[in-house]
């Protein structure tokens, strides 16, 4: 089973609290680390989980409220006290460039690595970025600035080589790659030899998406329908929906609704407003929507490929 | 005794380390707030040690280096939340104002309070703010780029009233304030009655000078001669003098040379590069010069008026 993982670094709103820290997440895919927002303590919190930070070569900000990315200079400053060379992508609203060349000036400091940004097209979905294993890809949200969520999918992976199938049939090394990927193989005398002779299924593949900060919005489920795990924010309870409209936040049974509309099979609510020092209230409001919701909780660890 | 500690909220050098965050500290000045640096993670300091945000009105910035401002948008962002209103003064290079209005500006926010900003002067010392209790003025650091420390001041106290020969020579309360200041009274039959038969010495008056970061630099010892506390920066020890040549900052032993020519009462030292696991290397060089020496530690508090 390849890995699959996302680990909350901090799973509070706009005000931490001793023990929550403003919005982070590490995922892990298949030991390739992306960090997903960058608010204060986050180097800390990577710290705290033994992560090295230098394993981390792409950032994803959704937005430029301080409390989705304040700590991503810190980040960056240490990278670079440890002497980091390799490049880093960083993906976030266009402004994000000029907060971080202003603060660099300011100290009359430059970075030991490539910093690589890329801006977000904060109206359209557009994919961030592509490799053999997964592509991630941004979820236009609606919040009081333009942000976006951003969508973790693995491709189709290769076919299981049935090796007793391929001793069997004196199948040559070099035609592996092209058995793996679901072709038949054809021998030198013309006979024909089915893949599904040859191969077990691939295992599945998993997708995640983050989902931060939004108001209720039924225009991402298009995007983000039949993930195996989705993060919503949930910064209130329906008792305050007044504050989360005016605030562009969503309620707990509006996570949930989005989570039961979009069919996905895991749903993790967090961006809790410091009002509430028990979240069973949160959890319990979208659980009455979708039974399989969990509480994001700072140094948790979610497995995607088992949100069954 | 009226209150004058020092609050130790940070330790670090540039990486932060698990238990010692990056530099900040808070000056209780007669129940007076003044914070000093504010490294990432300050806020969460002030609140581990239940520190009301809202009870500061000074903040000051010694220099551009993110390790000694990263978590100021942080606390200012917070402060707003709590729905401050009351002025907050800002003390900093001229260039941290644009830093700050950048940020608000990405996150189309304002703040709930006049944040009124004070540019210091990084060449020439100077008082910043002065009241009936204390001065606080600036001193001169020699960094990588302009610096200054903080000199905290107390003034000299009123002189305690003696209310037995108060009331024996009846003496009208309106006369009080100014006997308080040292001056005789007359009585309207034209008799002089002597301060010294009405009030007893006043308290002593303690200060408090924080020097981070900087080079060995004895042109300070002026400004900082005879304060009861010292906080210099040490990074380094002797060993890596080299290095703290190059990256403008002191050894243990520098900093405990400073105090010694400056003839304070006791020294701080901190900014601890995180190379050092066991900081007794520190100290031990330190001490060596001036045997007054503490190691500043994350939460711990260093009374002023108890330094002797």
């Amino acid at each position: 089973m390849t890995k699959f993982t996302v680990l909350i670094l901090g799973s509070a709103s706009a005000s931490p609290t001793l023990n929550r820290n403003p919005t982070s997440q590490l995922i892990n895919i298949s030991e390739q680390y992306y960090l997903v927002d960058c608010g204060e303590g986050t180097q800390l919190r990577l710290r705290a989980n033994k992560i090295k930070f230098q394993r981390i070569n792409h950032v994803f900000i959704s937005h430029l409220h301080g409390d989705h990315y304040f700590g991503l200079m810190g980040l960056l400053q240490s990278m670079h006290l440890l002497g980091r060379t390799t490049a880093l992508n960083l993906y976030g609203p266009p402004e994000l460039i000029k907060v971080i060349e202003i603060q660099l000036e300011v100290a009359k400091s430059t970075l030991s690595y490539p910093l690589i940004f890329h801006a977000t097209n904060t109206e359209q979905s557009e994919v961030l970025y592509e490799d053999e294993k997964v592509v991630i890809s941004t979820i236009v949200l609606k919040h009081k600035i333009p942000c976006t969520g951003f969508l973790f999918k693995e491709k189709e992976k290769p076919r299981k080589i049935n090796i007793e199938a391929i001793n069997k049939y004196s199948i040559p090394k070099y035609a592996l790659n092209r058995i793996k990927k679901g072709e038949d193989f054809e021998t030198k005398t013309g006979e024909i030899i089915r893949n599904s002779l040859l191969t077990f299924n691939s295992l599945p593949s998993f997708s995640y998406a983050f989902c931060s900060d939004t108001s209720y919005n039924e225009e991402i489920i298009d995007t983000i329908k039949d993930v195996n795990l989705l993060y919503h924010e949930a910064t209130f309870t329906e008792e305050h929906l007044e504050r989360a409209i005016k605030t562009r936040h969503s309620t707990a049974r509006e996570a949930a609704t989005i989570a039961l509309k979009s069919n996905v099979n895991q749903l993790i609510i967090g961006h809790f407003s410091n009002r509430y020092t028990n979240l069973d209230v949160l959890l319990e409001e979208a659980k009455s929507i979708f039974e399989n919701t969990h509480l994001a909780e700072d140094n948790k660890i979610f497995d995607v490929s088992k949100t069954q």
